[in-house]
């Protein structure tokens, strides 16, 4: 890397800065390059038909051989979602804790990438060493078990990235290690990354135990059938719904493909503790009294093709609503996501379904600390540089003023953007330079095939869309054989439009006659012409521009 | 109207129900129809390309002559947006109150009916008389002055719809009047129509005073340049900045084509009150302090086209951020803007601008009511029948229980979609039949002409894009004269995708020698056989399926 000095380390992202998504963090001294996270973005609407979005990894191409491994923090996948991806370009060793490697390992085989993919399963005390550098990790505690912050040792200090991270005193699962990293700070953090997700928030994170008195309080209370819907990464989440099915005398059906799998992954590791009888299917779910069960399913996100939206909207094949059920969302709706749960909430009242959801039922609680937590982790930690990272340019902005609140010097607080490098010595600090950076687009098969000219067409296409224009042409004797017709798509409708289409006929047929008495041969010109006297026309008529596209055959 | 008998009055909604948008109700006693309201529906983004959605008049237009006049409560867009396309159906006398009437001229004036309008102003104390029916007015507090509910007294009793409605105590402006909704309360309500947009809520909506003060502290602690973004016709929120800006010696630069029309309107009504001095232009702007302007614009949804988007964005002509700027949100997003609010936020934060927004910062507050007042309302009027309207299903229900709460009986409870009708009847209520009701598209202007199929094909295209599989065909000798050829738009870079194109080509090219041989005739068939041939391919060789339109000419 030429932008940083032979004594500076080297910190960069190639996703995850003024974004929420496609985390891929590295930490580089000399020819060392230690990789965090590689995670995948969902698409905003406006990327039609797009996927995935992931990061550029053009500059682990160039550099594969520098790369030493990649460091996943947890399980989710904006995390880990870019692994098959990344393997893809560079198949470098993977080191993450078990249930991180659990999931990943079911998303490499879709891949069949399982075979070759050099996997590490990590405990809390190892250190990982290398030639110049070496990593070592610290529990934390995030919305899904088995989550790490990560040190990364090189010659000019410490770089600490938390991952996604919240404190909670009385959490479900292993607490995390205040010891450990009171000792990390006390050994001197030369930069940390921290999660920046929450940081417009001044609560302190309510409890994941509180959450489970909540859950507790509708199992006691309800009378007909639950159905219950999360994040099935949640695992201490439906550990406490199973907890309590089995408190209250409910058997459990569990609806969705990622559901099933996670109780499956969660059983497998330990994290997910029942009597095998707890969990019935669907043939027992409906010989058993209502208040007898409890339905666990995927679509707390109002996601159309998800158990529970098709349950709402009566499309599931085993579950319907039945007057009497009580719908939990025990989840908030990320932004892109309020109107189709909103959508779904009111399906479900009109089926008949009593629905619990939103901050005053108690029901969820965050993954991320809030302001106090963020704080927390700075005073423990007491970085002489800080980067926040994972958030929206707007989270990290206000995570540097809770930094430099918490004592960092504004000068060492540095709010940077994907490939941006961040130059790190005791004595300074700067950003050096850029790698490339930026977006790849994931549609079906194809991996940055699509790019803003596709999209561009995409967009006309979905909001007028499109007139074709077809002619055939003899051009020895200048004459039109054929045409010119009309074919149109997601325009109007054709048939109630005939009195429209005829005359958009007769104008290009007459100015068919002038180009061909001007005796031209220039295809494009011929076309452009074509589209220049039917698009205004049109638009007059009907205040629409669809893509217009004239097809021209000789004969 | 077959469904209700002749000594009960008709009640229902052609938009307005289980929605919020296109508000459109009306009272029925014989042949008297009173409307109230006609409100538009922004579209959303799966209604690809749509501009607007109003309801089906079909039952308007074919009880022209029965309806007396169309009564408006206030001029929110959702309120009076619909009210050119009502009349190019039915030409009916419009009464309304002076701002919804000034509000309504300019959307008349740009679709050319406002000289064939019959427009007639209002006050609270008028009392409009029909031969059976009369309607009269009370005034109440909503986020746009000249707001009022409607009472339609009727042989079987009176019916009162409240409009959008809050209760503030302290309002800016004429406080709702009280005293006459206790006297039609007194004077018995057969049923009320009652907003339900915030009966989620459990709050007593923040009084606009409030707002105000935070306001004026803002004015006082900022010392660059503030940008002021609200809703155009939330004219007292302009008048509360406008007396902070000559309260702290700044002058107002207005931008954005509806706010300036609202403070035009707002001026010539006398509801913004100020030294003519206090406004400048574009031109002043520049030659003053900082500390010494605020700049009033539109945009506080992130409407990318929007004066603050353009502001944020580097993308107006006029106004560009300088570091030191406040800018404020006094809004909230409604759900399916908050992505854009949210992006157009960060932007102005990378800018350099500090931003002010959301609810802790106590700079906006709702227009409509939240339970409480929700309450009073229903303690005020001591409705017989109930039937709330304006608002999503989920409102609806919880207003309805709310009206349990305050003594309506369960059974004298209605919650009706939009098309059904509610008859009437001191003994009796309940519904008795449907008119039509739905939603019209318009594009452009075309109203009515897009349909299922249209948006459909608009969604293929956006997604997956097209293909065309251009070929001529000589039908005597059964040969190809010309292509196959494959143009596509949307669907992956051609230049690119050279491989793809060519083996795809050979693939058609083989399959048609076959249908060649085969003599077929039927065109029909050789188009689904190429595009049964093509599809397939593309899809194992990219997972995607796009359109695919074969265009076959004979020669």
């Amino acid at each position: 890397m030429k932008q940083t000095k032979n004594n500076q380390t080297a910190v960069f992202a190639l996703g995850g800065l003024g974004e929420i998504g496609k985390n891929t963090y590295a930490v580089q001294f000399q020819d060392e390059i230690i990789l965090i996270d590689a995670g995948i973005m969902f698409p905003e609407d406006e990327l039609l038909g797009i996927d995935y979005v992931i990061p550029d990894y053009t500059y682990l191409v160039k550099n594969e051989d520098k790369i030493k491994g990649l460091f996943i923090t947890h399980g989710h996948e904006d995390h880990i979602g870019g692994v098959p991806y990344l393997l893809k370009a560079v198949n470098v060793p993977i080191y993450g804790g078990k249930l991180a490697l659990g999931l990943l390992k079911g998303k490499l085989e879709e891949h069949g990438l399982l075979r070759s993919a050099k996997l590490h399963e990590i405990q809390e005390e190892d250190v990982i060493k290398f030639t110049k550098t070496s990593v070592s990790f610290f529990r934390t505690t995030h919305s899904i078990p088995d989550a790490y912050g990560i040190v990364v040792k090189t010659p000019p200090g410490n770089v600490v990235h938390t991952g996604d991270f919240k404190f909670d005193f009385t959490p479900v699962g292993e607490p995390a290690n205040l010891t450990k990293m009171a000792k990390i700070g006390e050994d001197g953090v030369l930069c940390l990354l921290s999660d920046s997700t929450n940081s417009e928030i001044p609560e302190f994170t309510m409890s994941e135990r509180k959450v489970g008195e909540s859950i507790d309080g509708v199992f006691r209370k309800v009378e007909g059938r639950i159905i219950f819907a999360t994040f099935a990464s949640n695992i201490h989440r439906l550990q406490q719904v199973i907890e309590s099915a089995v408190v209250h005398g409910r058997k459990v059906a569990v609806f969705g493909r990622s559901m099933e799998s996670a109780i499956n992954i969660g059983q497998d590791l330990g994290y997910i503790n029942a009597p095998k009888s707890t969990f019935i299917d669907y043939s027992q779910l409906n010989k058993l009294p209502d208040s007898q069960v409890v339905i666990l399913c995927t679509g707390s996100q109002g996601e159309p093709m998800a158990a529970l939206s098709r349950i709402a909207f009566g499309t599931h094949r085993q579950i319907q609503i039945i007057p009497g059920d009580t719908v939990v969302f025990s989840s908030s709706p990320i932004p892109g996501n309020t109107l189709s749960v909103s959508k779904t909430i009111n399906q479900l009242y009109r089926a008949g379904a009593n629905v619990i959801h939103g901050p005053l039922s108690d029901i969820h609680t965050s993954g991320h600390g809030g302001q106090e937590e963020q704080k927390l982790m700075l005073r423990l930690m007491k970085p002489k540089y800080f980067l926040p990272i994972h958030g929206e340019y707007r989270m990290l902005k206000m995570h540097s003023k809770l930094a430099q609140d918490c004592g960092v010097a504004a000068e060492n607080c540095f709010i940077m953007d994907n490939g941006d490098v961040l130059a790190l010595h005791p004595d300074e600090a700067g950003i050096s330079g850029k790698v490339p950076s930026g977006s790849v687009y994931v549609d079906g098969n194809g991996i940055g095939d699509i790019g803003n000219i596709v999209l561009r067409d995409r967009r006309i296409l979905s909001e007028e869309g499109l007139v074709i224009i077809v002619v055939s042409l003899n051009m020895k004797e200048f004459k039109v054989t054929a045409g010119p017709d009309l074919i149109s798509r997601g325009f109007v409708y054709m048939r109630e439009s005939s009195d429209l289409i005829y005359e958009a006929q007769k104008l290009l047929a007459k100015h068919l006659d002038t180009i061909m008495e001007r005796k031209t041969t220039q295809w494009s010109e011929i076309k452009n012409e074509l589209a220049d006297t039917l698009g205004p026309f049109l638009y007059e008529r009907t205040k629409r521009k669809p893509m217009i596209l004239p097809i021209i055959m000789e004969v």
